[in-house]
C-alpha cells in the first residue's frame, strides 16, 4: 500500500499523457448525445462514480444518477434506457453485478461505457466502449492508485466529451508529488492524535463528498475505524447530534463552493466540541486542531490530490494500531456481489 | 415521540383511505409520461426517496436517480429536463434547497411533484403537482410518522401511476398495529441489550436498505449512537472488515429477494463474532441475539412496517441513556441547508 500510495503522482501523469484513447471514447459518446447518465459501481468506484455524477451534471448539464444494482440483480428491474449513458466503474471488472447490469442496461438500448483498471475483464467485455485507467496493477486490498487514476479518468472521459483537453489536470501528476511531500508533517501528526480515536466522522460538499466517502471507507478498511461518512448537508440534518467531544471529524474543504459551503458545518461540530482535522486546499483557512494543505486546483479536480493524505493517514493509523493495511482482515481484492 | 410513534396505525389507515387524491396526481403523471424521474430529499425523506427510487425502477420500469442538491444550489447545474419527473419529498416543505432544486428542474421542463406533510410549504407552492402525506403535526424532531406516512404515500403513488389500487397496503394500518404490539417483547430486549453499545452498523438490501439508513438515523439522532448503514452489497465490499466482536449489526430482513441476499451479509458479520439483531418479517429465520419480528407483506411495502419497531428501540435507547429524544441536543424541526 505504501509504494502504490507512492506510485501515483506517475500514474496520473502517465494517464494525462495517454488522454488520446480517452478522447476517443468520448466522441463516440458525443456522437450519440445522451439526455440521461447513470453510473455503476461498487466500493471505492462508487465514491468515484459519485464524484462523475456531479462532473456530468455540472460540466455536461445531463441529469444523472447512480444506480442501486440491485433492481437489476434482484428484481430484473427493466428500464427503457434508449438516450442513457451507462457509466460502470470497477477497477477489476469482475463484480458479477455490475457485469449483469451493464449487459442489460447494454440489451435495453443504453450506451455502455466501462471504466475499469482492467482491459481484459468481465466488465469490459460486455461494456460497448471501454476507458482502461492505466494505474497497473494494486496488489494492496485497499483500492489507492487506481481510485485516483479512475477519478482522472472520469474527468478527463467528461471533459472531452464537453470538447475539452484536460487543461486543468496538465499538472496533476506534479501536483499529485507536491500533495504527497507537503502533506507529509500534517500526516503525521494525524496519526498521532486519532491513533486512540474510536468515533470519526468525515464530511465534505460537492465534488468533495466523494472524498469523505473515500476517506471513510479507506479508515474502516485497513483501521477498522468505524468511519461515517455524510455530506455536509446531510450531517445537519439529524446525525450532526451524535457529534460530541469524543468526535473526530475530518472535514474536507478545498477552495471552491463545496469547501466554502463547509463553514457551516464547521460551525456546528465546532460548537459540539468535536475535535477537527481538515484536509484541502482551504484546509489552512478553517478552525482545526491538524491542518493537512493541499496545493489549489480547479474545484473540479481538487477529489484527485485531496485523498492523497487520506491515504497516507489511513496507512499510518493502521500500522499504528498494529494491522495490516496490505491484507485487512476478511477482505479480498475483488468482492463477488450479487 | 412515543405518542407520534403510536399515531402510525391510524395515520397509515388514514392515508389509505384519502388514496383518490393521491391517484389524481398519479393520473397527472401518467398523462405526461416520463422517461426519466429524479428524487430530490434531505435527511429521512431522502431514505424515502431512496425507496422511492426502488418502486419507480421496479415497478415502474423508469431509471431513477437521487439528486444531489449542491449540484444546483452551489454549482447551479443547467440540465434538459423534458420528460424527466421530479419527485422532491420534505415533511416540512421548508428547506430552502429542496425549494431551489424544485424551482430550477420545472423551469427546464420537469413535471415535478412535491411530496410534503405541509401542504401550505415553500415547497409545495413550486411544485406543479402536490400529494400531502396528512400524518398531522409532528412534534418530536425525530420523524417517526411523517416518515411512514410518506413511504407510504409514494408507494400509493408509483402503484396508482402503473394503474394499481393499493391492494397490498389495503390493511396497512391494522398490520402497522399488530407490528407495533408483536414487536415489544423483542425491542425490550434490544434496548436491554445494546443500553451500552458504542458500535452500530445497520445493514438491508434492496427496499429495506432504505429501512437500514432510517434505522441508523434514528439512532444517531435520538440515542447519539454513531451508528452507520450500508446496502448489505456494500458492507462486503471493504467496511466489514471494521466489524469484530464490538460491533452491533442491525439487520433489515424481510421475506422476499432483500431479506433472501442478506444471508451472505449475515454470514460475513457472525463469522466475525458480531452481536446481530435481526428487523423484519424473516427476522425469525435467521441467526441472531435479538430477532424483531414483523407481520409478512408484499416486499415493496415491507419498509413502511420494518421501521417502527426500529423507531420504538432509538426512543428506548435514548430513555436508557438518559437522552431526551424529543429534543434531541443540536437539532432543530426544520433545517435549513443551501
Amino acid at each position: 500500500m505504501t509504494a502504490e500510495i507512492s506510485e501515483q503522482p506517475d500514474v496520473l501523469a502517465g494517464l494525462v499523457a495517454a488522454r488520446a484513447d480517452i478522447a476517443a471514447v468520448a466522441r463516440s459518446i458525443a456522437a450519440r448525445p445522451p439526455r440521461f447518465a447513470l453510473l455503476a459501481a461498487r466500493g471505492s468506484s462508487d465514491h468515484a462514480a459519485l464524484y462523475a455524477k456531479y462532473l456530468i451534471e455540472v460540466l455536461l448539464g445531463l441529469p444523472a444518477g447512480l444506480v442501486s444494482p440491485s433492481s437489476t440483480t434482484l428484481y430484473g428491474a427493466n428500464p427503457d434506457l434508449a438516450d442513457v449513458l451507462l457509466v460502470s466503474v470497477s477497477q477489476s471488472g469482475g463484480s458479477p453485478d455490475l457485469v449483469e447490469v451493464t449487459e442489460a442496461a447494454r440489451r435495453r438500448g443504453a450506451l455502455t461505457v466501462a471504466v475499469s483498471n482492467t482491459p481484459s475483464s468481465p466488465l469490459t467485455g460486455v461494456a460497448e466502449l471501454a476507458v482502461d485507467v492505466r494505474a497497473g496493477q494494486e496488489q494492496a486490498v485497499a483500492a489507492t492508485k487506481t481510485y485516483t487514476a479512475t477519478l482522472l479518468a472520469l474527468y478527463l472521459l467528461v471533459d472531452a466529451v464537453r470538447g475539452g483537453e484536460g487543461q486543468d489536470v496538465r499538472d496533476i501528476g506534479t501536483l499529485a508529488r507536491r500533495t504527497l511531500d507537503e502533506s507529509a508533517q500534517g500526516v503525521a501528526r494525524a496519526v498521532d492524535r486519532y491513533r486512540f480515536a474510536d468515533r470519526v466522522i468525515t464530511a465534505g460538499r460537492g465534488y468533495s463528498y466523494a472524498t469523505a466517502l473515500e476517506a471513510s471507507l479507506k479508515l474502516a478498511e485497513t483501521s477498522y475505524l468505524a468511519a461515517r461518512a455524510y455530506s455536509g448537508a446531510d450531517l445537519l440534518h439529524g446525525p450532526v447530534a451524535a457529534v460530541d467531544e469524543e468526535t473526530a471529524v475530518l472535514a474536507v474543504t478545498s477552495a471552491g463552493k463545496g469547501g466554502a459551503a463547509m463553514h457551516d458545518v464547521l460551525d456546528a461540530v465546532a460548537s459540539r466540541g468535536a475535535d477537527v482535522l481538515t484536509v484541502g486546499s482551504a484546509a489552512e483557512r478553517m478552525p482545526a486542531a491538524v491542518r493537512i494543505p493541499v496545493p489549489e486546483t480547479a474545484e473540479e479536480v481538487a477529489p484527485i490530490l485531496e485523498v492523497l493524505p487520506v491515504q497516507r493517514m489511513a496507512l499510518g493509523l493502521a500500522l499504528a494500531r498494529g494491522g495490516d493495511p496490505d491484507n485487512p482482515r476478511g477482505l479480498r481484492k475483488v468482492t463477488k456481489t450479487r
